[in-house]
């Protein structure tokens, strides 16, 4: 890695000069690499804190290394990204991805007044929802004006005189003067892995609830680490800034001699795409299945606001509850401004252990520039009551 | 009362033509009056749900009954206040009372143009708040432009060509074309005393979850009603649409032979006024000092989106807890748009019975069009948490 240097929204000059490449828990202390005259020196430790975070996933398809091609994980590449934008006027952007960081940059570039398309391999945008929620969006993303091309498989990339000139799929070819890649991320733990610092879930550095790893004297934060899913009550890997702040903080006390716990997540995340809002929280039907456990869904439509009032527009809330019990499993919401923060309502039941029964009745606030008298949520809640109810 | 005729928004002619004047409870019959002919005759049931609704306080000063003086307390009220605006254009409203209903007739009668005072006995508007976030509500009304009279008495109404020309306080007099009356309401429960039917709270009718009174047969809801408050444990009277529906459900559930529950509420109330936000949820510390807890406070400036987004814009939240245990007492927020949904979280947490300790990781979702990182609310309980444990 070369150094790398970025000047911050604030105003800062930051640069990189130190990497860490080993570490050695045997003797405490780590390898570290002057970046500028490549030497390496072995410097001591009390407490090491791994927090290297996440590296996104490369295409391994022909052209893959054509300029024009960017990856979005840090803050410099979101800055070289707007910059290409400003210098180069690229006219035409394909989007490689349908999840958060593919959805939102393909609203920043058509907002930049790009021509956008999006590719994506699955049956649906934002797989973190069910199909039939995911669905509202990839409509949503066709309303604003997103070429969106769904089962395609990226197979290669064009280019010519030194520049991607296209994205090839195995349906057609995408003409492209700047290509997004937002295939996810997975946990950048060479180094921990090297170190033989135990892993857990999809590679991410296993940790206790104190952001202890299983080797004494180092601990482990952000999106290189896992979380404990309180829905499902399994270790889970979740690449979110949100939960890396947490972890961070958690780990900084314990750190520091304190003593604080994180007790999990609940895998909530939002996004936006124009005036679409989409938010989800706790887990998906996919999901589950897979715990084996039996449920029922309810899905309403409702609106924003109260019906009558200026700017009231559609939103859809999806339900989630455990068939017998009620226990509130999981939500997703779908709609225009003002829809999606309403998720947090659903993330803290289920923080709270409630079921659906007991949310009937929130005392959830009401003016009509913010909701119905019943909220989209309590009409989602009862009517996932019913289900449950006639379900078991 | 003469009959009562109005055509609603939803295009629905709808004309009050009987009343009920007595209720036997002993011969389970009811005295109904028709209001064309003025005869009464007996009916029986077996089952009565009284849902009298609530009464607006009416100032007994001098002039109060002078033309151009309005009360809001049904749909017709409001009607017959837009239809004079329309036809009669007043130029000058004088709105008395700094609660939910005045603060919302100040910003309508703002928007269509006039010019607004606002009179308030008080030494804050919008009582439910403690005073240090009242005054922030005084500010934002201030400068969105109506004219604030804090701390004066309503004294007297002048008059003149049968209208009313001027409200007098005990300090100034302000002339007035138009004069709202927004002093608060009490349960409509005459009938029901008459009747015998036990009164609890604030003269409001007593009810059990099931919403039944202590008089066989006779159930009640909405603004006439009880509620249980979940955080003092103790009955209130809070005359809000949402627990008017809530309960009506309830009833309704109950007297058709099914079986249903209202568990309570958490005082969760929220206005706007033009582009502020107002919420509240819980306990004040008014209401806390009352039931004799001691607490700590805490209260913190962020930005309703990320700083660094468009239309980001200052959010104030409050948070209460219990010394000792924590316990969430109470939160309340005013801010620009986006600020005031985010009451639910602790409306949520309320119900919940959660400790602000319990609330600091939260897994509430984030993206830089809703939010920062670490949620405003997360931010205030992670503080008032700090509060509680140096308290005690």
């Amino acid at each position: 890695m070369t150094p790398e240097t970025f000047k911050s929204e604030y105003g800062i000059d930051a640069r990189v000069l130190h990497e860490v490449e080993e570490i050695d828990p045997e003797n405490r202390r780590v390898l570290v690499k002057d970046l500028q005259s490549k030497k390496g020196r072995w410097e001591p430790y009390d407490r090491l804190l791994i927090a290297t975070g996440a590296v996104p996933f490369c295409p391994k398809v022909p052209g893959s290394d054509a300029p024009g091609i960017y990856g979005l994980h840090s803050l410099q590449s979101g800055i070289t990204v707007r910059n290409v934008v400003d210098t180069e006027r690229p006219r035409r952007a394909v989007v490689v991805g349908g999840g958060y960081i593919g959805l939102e940059m393909a609203e920043a570039l058509l907002l930049r007044g790009l021509e956008v398309s999006l590719v994506e391999r699955g049956t649906q945008v934002m797989n973190t929802l069910d199909p039939d929620m995911g669905a509202l969006v990839s409509k949503a993303l066709v309303e604003v004006g997103i070429g969106l091309y769904l089962e395609e498989s990226l197979e290669a990339f064009e280019a010519a005189g030194g520049r991607v000139t296209a994205v090839v799929t195995d349906r057609r070819t995408l003409p492209a003067d700047l290509v997004i890649l937002g295939l996810g991320v997975r946990p950048n733990t060479a180094l921990a892995q090297r170190a033989g610092i135990p892993l857990g879930v999809r590679g991410a550095i296993r940790v206790n609830d104190r952001m202890q790893t299983d080797t004494p004297g180092i601990w482990a934060a952000g999106d290189c680490a896992e979380s404990f899913h309180l829905v499902s009550r399994r270790p889970v890997h979740i690449a979110l800034g949100t939960i890396a702040n947490k972890q961070g903080r958690v780990a900084g006390i314990n750190i520091g001699g304190g003593y604080a716990t994180f007790p999990g997540v609940v895998g909530t995340a939002v996004s936006k795409i124009c005036k679409w809002e989409v938010a989800r929280t706790g887990l998906q039907e996919r999901e589950i299945r897979q715990l084996g456990l039996e449920f029922a869904t309810a899905t309403i439509k409702s609106t924003t606001r109260a019906g009558y009032y200026p700017q009231a527009g559609p939103i859809t809330v999806k339900a989630l509850a455990e068939k017998g019990s009620g226990r509130l499993l999981g939500a997703q919401i779908v709609g225009i401004e003002g829809a999606a923060k309403r998720i947090d309502i659903f993330a803290t039941a289920l923080h709270a252990g409630m079921s659906v029964q007991e949310m009937i009745n929130l005392d959830l606030s009401y003016a009509p520039p913010y909701s119905n008298v019943w909220d989209p949520v309590l009409v989602a809640v009862r009517q996932a009551d019913r289900e449950v109810r006639s379900a078991s």
